[in-house]
Parts: C-alpha cells; sequence; structure tokens
C-alpha cells in the first residue's frame, strides 16, 4: 500500500506492510544498521527507515546520500526506542536519483534564507520552506472556503489592462515586440482587480478576486515584490461598517484555519524562526479589533511623547512607525483606522457627510503594519465624477466604471489584502522574499 | 432580517418580515397593484415584490423601473397564485439608484450575446452571465476542494518570466517603458506554470496551479484568449497511467459538483443555450474514459472510410475534426489518447521503451476537443540533456530545471486544464469570450 508520510504518522496501526516515497534528509550508519530518515514533503515530520545491512546491503546503501530519491518497501512498527514512534523496517529499497554529495547545496549544514533564495528551485526540499508553502497553501484554502461559504463568487479579473486603477504605482507594459499594438491601445499589468471587482459585485453582489497584481516600482526591500497575489472582495448593499465586520471576521478566519490546519509547520517556525509566533496568532484571534478614526489616531501620536522620525501632523499619512506604535505599543492589538482625511486616498472612496474625509478602512497588525486596506465606494455619480475631474482623471477611459453608478447604482464597498503580508504574519517569517515561491524582484526574475 | 434571494427563497418559514435588496428586472403594474421581480445576483430566481398602491405610492413606483436598485423590507408570504411560490408584501421600499429607460442598456428585450459582450460591465446582470459566473466560481471552488482533500498543495508560479517554457506559443513581453531592464534579462509574460511547478512538486509532492497564462497569438476565433486561466496539478511518485487515473476522477469530480451545486444555472442553460447540457454533463460523470494509444486512434481514422478536410497520417498531430469524429461518432465518451510521436509533443515528456513515442495523455471532450493536456515528465538527466540538445534549446537558460533530474530525481507527472475549455463544456456556452468576466483578444482589452 502506497501511503504519504503524513498519512502514515497519523495512524495507529502498526506491523503493516506499506510502501514510501521521499527524499532522503539524514543517513545515519551503525555497525549493522542504517538509519535513515525520509520526507516526501507532506510534513516537516520525517520518516525513520530502519535499513538492515542483511537485508540491504552497505554497497547499495553507500548511494543513498542526503538529496536522493527513494521508495521503501516494508513493515510499519512502533519503535523500541525511548521516543516511541512509528518507523519502517524495509525489506526492500528502490534508488530513483542519487544526489552526489559533492555537488548537492542542500547537505545537513544548515543554510542561510539568502543562500537558500538563490536555489529557490530547491528550497521547498527543505523543512523551512515545505513549512511556509503548506501554511501558504492552507491559507489561500481557508480564503476561498471562506468566501465560498459566505456566498461570494470567484470572479477573475483581467491581468492584462489599459486602465491604471487608482496611480497605484508604476505600471510594467505589455508588448508584443514586433506588433506594439495587440490589443489596439498601450497595455500594461493591473495593479489591482478592485475596479473590474466592483463589477462583477454590482451585478453578482458578492465576488472576490484572488490573482497576481504588479508594480514596477524599483524598490529593494524586504516588503516589496513586483508580483504579488491579492485578494480583493466586493460586496454590493453594505456600507462600511458591515465591511470592517467583514474584514475582521475574514482574517480571524482564515488565521485560525491555520493554527488548526498547520499545527507541526507553525509549532516548528515558532522553535526555529519566529518563538513568539503562535501567541501572536492567538491574540490575533481571540481579541475584538479596535476601531479608530484617523483623527483620533494622529491625537493619540502627538500625545505619546514618542520622538517619531516623521513628526506628527494633521492630515499625514502614517507611517510605518506610526502604525507600529499604535499596535504594537498603543493598543496591543490589531486597529482598525477609518475616516481618513480624502486626500491621502483613492479617489474611488465614499464621502463623508463632512466633505473632508472619507469611508476609508486600514487594518494595521503587529509586525506587519498594514495588511488589509479598503472603503466603501462612492456609489453617487456626480460626487463621483466631481472627484474624479478635481484630480484631473481620464473619465472616457472609465466611461464603464461611471456607468455603474448611473445605471442602478447601490452602496457597496470592499477590500484588498496582499496575500503575502498574511503569510508573513502567519509563518512569522520577516522577509517577503521567502514567502512565495519565485519572488520577482527588481534585477531579479529567475527560475 | 437582512438575507439573500438564494437564502429566503430556500426557507419554508413564511409570514416573516425580511429586508431584501435587488436589481429590478421587470415591473408590472395593475390597478392598485405593481408586481416587481428583483434579482441579487445570488441565484438565477428572481424574487417577486408585491407593491400595493395604497402603501407605497405609484408616483415614486414610477422610477422603479428596469435596472434601477431598490431594498425592500416586507412580509415574506407564500403567493396565493397557481404556481404557489416566496413573495414579499412590500412595506416599505428604498430606491437606491435609477435607471434612465431612455439609456440603461439592458432593457426587457432579449441581447445577443454579441452586443452584451460589448457591455460586459453590465453583463453580469442578466440571467445568463450570472448563471455562467457563478457556474465558474463553482468550477474553481470544486477545483481548490479536490486537490486540497488529495493533499496537493495550491504553488503560485511566476507570471513574468524570463523563459519560454515549452515554446508553447507568441510571449507578451513585459517592460517598464523607460527602463527595459528591470529584471536584469528580457521578461515575458508564462505560457504555463508547469516547468516551476514540477519544481514545486519535485519539494512538496503534490501541488497544482490556478492561475492566468498568455499567448500573443493573434487568433481571433471563439477557441482563443490571449489571457486564459489555467490548472496544472503535478504529482512527485507517480507515472502516466497514476495521472490518467488522476486527471479522470478529478474531471468528474468537478463536473458533479457543479451538477450539484448548480442545478437551477444549469437547468437554465440547458433550457435556453444548449438543450442536450445535462445530458451531457451526466454521460460524462457516469461512463468510464476509453484510453487509446495514439496508434491505435489513426488506425480507426484511417478505417473510417470519413472525408476528413485534413487527411490520416501516422505521425501527424490530431485536429479538431479527428478529435471530434473519435469522441463523438465513434466511441461516444471522453478519450484519453497516449503515446504520441515525440516529434509532436513537448520535450519534457518521458520517452517510452521504443524510443519513438512519448508518455503523453491527452483527453478529448465532447463538443470541446482536447479539455486536458499531460504527460509523465522525462526523469532521466541525460534523456531530458539529449533531447533538449536535438531540439536546439537553451540549456542555461534552463539550469534549474535540469539539476532536479540531477539531484534526487524521481518519476512525476502532470497535466494541464484550460479553466475556460471546463466552464464553456460545463456552461454549453460556444463562445470563449463569455465564459470569462472580460475577455482579453486581438484588438481588445476593453474593462
Amino acid at each position: 500500500m502506497k501511503i504519504r508520510i503524513i498519512d502514515l504518522l497519523k495512524t495507529t496501526t502498526y506491523n503493516i506492510n506499506v510502501s514510501v516515497n521521499g527524499w532522503v534528509r539524514t543517513h545515519r550508519q551503525s555497525k549493522n544498521i542504517s538509519f535513515i530518515a525520509i520526507n516526501d514533503g507532506s510534513t516537516v515530520h520525517n520518516l525513520q527507515i530502519v535499513a538492515e545491512h542483511e537485508k540491504i546491503k552497505k554497497d547499495f546503501l553507500k548511494l543513498v546520500t542526503t538529496g536522493s530519491a527513494i521508495r521503501v518497501d516494508g513493515m510499519f512498527v512502533l519503535s523500541t526506542g525511548n521516543q516511541q514512534h512509528g518507523e519502517i523496517i524495509a525489506q526492500n529499497i528502490v534508488l530513483y536519483g542519487t544526489a552526489d554529495p559533492q555537488e548537492y547545496p542542500l547537505q545537513k549544514k544548515e543554510h542561510s534564507l539568502d543562500f537558500l533564495r538563490n536555489i529557490a528551485h530547491l528550497r521547498m526540499r527543505t523543512n523551512i520552506f515545505g513549512a511556509i508553502f503548506r501554511v501558504r497553501h492552507n491559507l489561500a484554502f481557508a480564503i476561498h472556503k471562506y468566501f465560498h461559504e459566505k456566498g461570494f463568487f470567484y470572479f477573475n479579473t483581467p491581468i492584462i489592462t489599459t486602465s491604471d486603477a487608482e496611480g497605484a504605482g508604476k505600471l510594467f507594459e505589455v508588448t508584443t515586440g514586433d506588433n506594439q499594438d495587440f490589443f489596439g491601445v498601450p497595455a500594461n499589468l493591473t495593479v489591482s482587480g478592485q475596479l473590474e471587482g466592483e463589477l462583477g459585485a454590482l451585478g453578482l453582489g458578492a465576488i472576490y478576486t484572488f490573482g497576481p497584481t504588479f508594480r514596477a516600482e524599483n524598490s529593494n526591500t524586504y516588503r516589496h515584490l513586483a508580483e504579488f497575489w491579492m485578494v480583493e472582495p466586493e460586496m454590493a448593499f453594505i456600507d462600511i461598517n458591515d465591511n470592517m465586520d467583514l474584514a475582521e471576521d475574514f482574517l480571524k478566519y482564515v488565521i485560525r484555519y491555520a493554527i488548526e490546519t498547520c499545527e507541526s509547520d507553525l509549532i516548528f517556525l515558532n522553535n526555529t524562526v519566529n518563538s513568539g509566533l503562535i501567541e501572536r496568532l492567538h491574540s490575533v484571534v481571540n481579541n475584538k479589533f479596535v476601531r479608530l478614526p484617523y483623527s483620533q489616531a494622529i491625537e493619540i501620536l502627538k500625545q505619546s511623547n514618542r520622538e517619531f522620525e516623521i513628526p506628527i501632523l494633521q492630515g499625514m499619512d502614517l507611517n510605518s512607525e506610526h502604525e507600529r506604535f499604535l499596535v504594537e505599543e498603543y493598543f496591543c492589538c490589531p486597529i482598525i483606522v477609518t475616516n481618513y482625511p480624502k486626500e491621502i486616498k483613492a479617489f474611488y472612496m465614499k464621502l463623508n457627510e463632512d466633505d473632508k474625509t472619507v469611508r476609508a478602512m486600514d487594518i494595521l497588525f503587529p509586525q506587519i503594519g498594514e495588511i488589509i486596506g479598503g472603503s466603501e465606494r462612492e456609489s453617487d455619480y456626480l460626487k463621483l465624477r466631481q472627484r474624479m475631474e478635481e484630480l484631473g482623471m481620464n473619465m472616457k477611459q472609465l466611461w464603464w466604471y461611471l456607468e455603474t453608478r448611473k445605471f442602478g447604482t447601490v452602496p457597496h464597498a470592499g477590500f484588498g489584502l496582499g496575500f503575502e503580508r498574511l503569510v508573513l504574519f502567519v509563518t512569522g517569517m520577516s522577509n517577503i522574499r521567502d514567502v512565495i515561491p519565485f519572488p520577482r524582484t527588481p534585477k531579479n526574475a529567475n527560475f
């Protein structure tokens, strides 16, 4: 019976014949026996193979080095050692592929994350990246599960677009070289699916996107990627308060899902990468997020007697140092900041009655800072037009967006989650290049 | 109580006060009563609102035209007509947004799909596109659910790449205009995540991608998109037969999921678009796919006495007319064609012992033709190198791909599903531009 290691280690049925595949992590020889630890990627736990040299020849076992791939047929038994665990007494070992110890880069010694980034094609074979990408998967699945169960429809907004949604940043252009004119107009890679997502919500009621977005910023930091994945739900017939409720419930749901389904990976990451990790995850899930108008946030920062690098002024955009002070020192829990001045927010956000602030909501997390940005959208055709005019925007280009306010407009709201930021938070990693399989950054599009 | 129409129509609890939102589909007035059908995108079924002019003024109701958006507060009751159904006796109606009958393009009359494609920002508000995109969502969710339950990890392969996976077609180039050199090397949009997906499978055991892919072909047909979504599972420790089992099980699972969860949308599509639809779906789910070596497929075609536009020759690539003959006339069920000549397949497919054919598998469906293409991958380092040399490929560019065969190589296999082809098949639509929200085709990247 062929079985994955994660499933085998769950059983308490011993003395059964099984067939297991994996890559060799370690191989330790004593006089008559070899102990081989293999891993098949299904779990952070290795499976121990006991190969008696009477059955499995020593000459053959010399080839079974770290990094090689084998199939083991044998009996799954309860080990007789102090710490009892399941292991396999090998009857037969098939060597699929060797890994020359002189050449294979992932030897037993520890490697820096920097080194592993340069061999991203092999780093999935390490405990740490196995854990990260299993957590990433489970977070992605939780996102689909959450929205599906809430009646949202997954909606694929275009990657190649001819409009810059929000002037959110520098764009990558898309051409065909010999024929610049494939689409008849200049085209670029999307920075956000929101505007098209609104079109979906204004017909289907509630949608979410989950796809790649792009920024051509020349930023070489541990927080920036040129290509990253965004989750953008959008819902008709809700206001900013419903939107805050949704975002808080959503974040807690997906983090709780990871806590429950990725226990051994999170324990591994907690023990090796970030010792406060699991406690921090529980704290976010178990505490109500503080909801704080922007003007109050500014007051708190002003009265903090803290010397910030960038001094506090009403009307300013909050900086990472300000966000972290509020979240990590003042409130000690996630915060939803609302009602920002319209000048520092996007054109599509709903204007409050004061004519000065908009119904924006940014969710700030410990360690991460802004993890979600959202708003109720301006649903009034004339107000939206006016704001676009004030900002000198091209209204002809967004005729379709404006029409949704002309025909059957409704209150609606949504938000955007940078998926890699969520994975950073839940894995406790600090460099965003380590939570996406093949990061794209300035001067780097390897693999 | 605020409730979605799909949930309300499921209840059998009548005489409760509810609040429902939606866009007006029709408004019919009799002497003292208005009957307003609204839809909120959650289901293909409209909800009937009964507005007595005593309570809701006639002057106000004049504004409640097709396309306008309203909230209705009232009592949910069982109608007294012949065909009993739940409806709402309105106590109060809030008009969110009007839709000027002179301007709103979606009046009651039927519109051509062609016309609706030009107003893709509004077409989600029609029954047909509501049905299509709800089915699309449920298929996407079923895909994630299937692979999650089978232990596959969702794996995001890069969209911007510097290598052309398989010479699969013309590439879109990615630049930053003022700085052609963002990545330090020429970059393009991916045509397939397979090669990077293999890297994932060769560490994590089993992965799947589900993301956008791109072809810059100047093809203006009802089957081609410049931007479309692909699903590409890849699994270590399996061979071509396991791969066929997986693909067949997978297709049946997701189609069965749609049959079970999208009943009313599929009935609508069956009745309005494609009358054989539901029968065809059941037939695919209930019959074993025929597995057929390529050489036998050629023999059958030769002996068919059919005059094909392109005559049959051993070694040729199968054409749509050939595929449809085999699937729709000869076998009358889906077919998996295997063991194609290596010359007409990609470099990474595993060579058979005959040195002539490769372990490819194409799944052919009625109406659609090829819906899945896959193979066992060449896991032998020397054979892979040799094939790449024969084809004059750039081995330096794919050093990382080759290294996976050098270090702990294992038998592995996978396949690719064009998601829009699946949506076409399950919705019974015939133009691929109608099953993706905002199609990208030559000269068209609107919205």
